[in-house]
């Protein structure tokens, strides 16, 4: 299975491939998607058009995506919820399916707590994926853990799917 | 000149295509784009592929949309925003201009007052576009005010552009 997971931005936004087979986890890509300070539809179109590119560059067969919860700075907080709708937009046009995922639950999967710190995960991803030094700015980061939280999660649902096939027999 | 207006929203966006000639407006069209309960990723496919045939249908020279404030609601709010930034995207994707506005600048631009009431604003929508009766429900009526609002704007940035090239001169 092949993850495209993103931390959602309008300057900045974190993306990485992660190749999972069987218990086996690798990042095959990450990095940022970075956006001049020009006016907002030009950004979202640019947002739009370079994570189309990835996506026609690593084909993954899903998506997984920060869910965003309350932000103090609103104004902020609102614009990155709009980079954040045509990121799903995007993800969802490809033929992807888009799992939306917060904070605590990333945070949970990867570091075995809901309120670890960032330097907690970002050990932990760097642990994980085997990279030789810590990943870089803190949303490419981010979106490593987002990928990890979704290939640690995808099997769980999987095999409660099973126990419950098991249970109705 | 002819304006797109859409007022935001996840289960129904209030759309208009208003017609601009010299001092006359005129309403082409006005509706809206509902979606179902479905998961949040195809509703913002709906709410893209609904709006390319808005668009396709009526040609538009320009977009406004309302901008997002400050919501009580907080998951309500950050999923309209998700929602917004399709619409924007989908806007600009197809060439057009977008304008952001505010609903103080809206009832301002409208009623004179930028703290009016509904019953107000929609009252003046009624007269201003000669329509036999009041626009239903409220997302259609905020989005004939919203491209009303953008059509009395755009003479007066016009006018103040050539003040200030006669100014330099």
């Amino acid at each position: 299975m092949r993850i495209l997971s993103l931390d959602p931005g309008l300057e900045r936004i974190g993306f990485a491939v992660l190749q999972k087979e069987g218990s086996r986890l690798a990042a095959l890509d990450y990095g940022l998607i970075e956006t001049p300070r020009i006016d907002l539809p030009s950004r979202l179109l640019l947002i739009h058009e370079r994570l189309t590119e990835i996506i026609q560059t690593h084909r993954p067969d899903v998506a997984a995506i920060e869910k965003l919860l309350f932000a103090v700075n609103k104004t902020t907080a609102m614009d990155v919820a709009k980079a954040s709708g045509v990121l799903i937009l995007t993800c969802r046009q490809a033929g992807l399916d888009v799992h939306e995922i917060t904070p605590p639950e990333v945070k949970q999967a990867v570091v075995g707590n809901g309120a670890a710190d960032k330097k907690q995960v970002q050990f932990m991803v760097t642990k994980l994926l085997a990279l030789r030094e810590t990943p870089k700015p803190d949303d490419v980061a981010d979106a490593l853990a987002i990928g990890i939280a979704h290939a640690f999660r995808a099997p769980v649902s999987s095999a409660i799917g099973k126990m419950g096939q098991i249970g109705l027999k």
